[in-house]
């Protein structure tokens, strides 16, 4: 793994795309994270995940989305040039399974320098996990950042 | 505070709208959570934050949409009804700081029965978060949940 640390958005290019490691929601997490932020049954409980629509325990969509963001973040990409963000569009294609190995990348699909700061650029970059089992999809999110140039 | 615990998918209408009662982000779990999920340093230090484009510490977004999204689960509002969601857009318009006093309120936006499944309907919530003391719109998460009829 080769993650690059940019120091500027006038090093991206639309297309670009990251490999961001692997990334695994240990089971005693899921449980963790749901008591916390999304105390649904489905997400603490194998019994109660076996009787919902995904057939057995899942992680909550807001852990595998914020576990998935963390592991960016760790990363060290946009670690010089992040000045924040404000917006993102998530979808949770298939649910995600305690200890599965999940695979990440991020894409950069928009890059536009804005109106009002000429340091400042506004990038969107698409996150993905996928299942290394079997390739689906199962995180889709598109983040805005205000990145340093 | 008096929040309803829906039986089914038709109890709701467009418009409806819920308050959820106030959250607050502990200067300490503002911490925690950026440490564990979003670990930049104007999540996690005083001074990283008041030399960030923020001006002083604030909290992960992601820990903004989680703590909200957990507390409409523990309201009850859904419970009975939730099977689960697969899409969501999020808007944070303004930081949100740690300690200060944030006014919840879920909206119906959006109906729809299922096409292929008559036991189901497709609603759109919107959720947000603003501050309590001067009505500032800190949070704006549109998402789709799968309820039971």
């Amino acid at each position: 793994m080769d993650i690059p640390r940019l120091s500027s958005f006038d090093q991206l290019a639309v297309g670009q795309r990251f490999r961001l490691g692997t990334l695994v929601l240990p089971r005693a997490e899921v449980v963790e994270f749901a008591r916390r932020f999304d105390p649904q049954a489905f997400h603490m409980d194998e019994e109660a995940g076996r009787r919902s629509m995904f057939g057995e325990m899942v992680a909550s969509g807001l852990h595998t989305l914020s576990a998935v963001f963390g592991r960016s973040v760790d990363s060290g990409l946009l670690a010089d040039i992040n000045l924040g963000g404000n917006q993102m569009e998530v979808r949770w294609p298939a649910p995600v399974r305690p200890d599965e190995v999940l695979e990440l990348s991020a894409e950069v699909v928009e890059l536009r320098p804005s109106r009002s700061r000429a340091d400042l650029g506004i990038a969107k970059f698409r996150y993905i996990a996928e299942r290394q089992a079997d390739g689906v999809l199962v995180l889709d999110a598109l983040i805005t950042h205000f990145l340093r140039r």
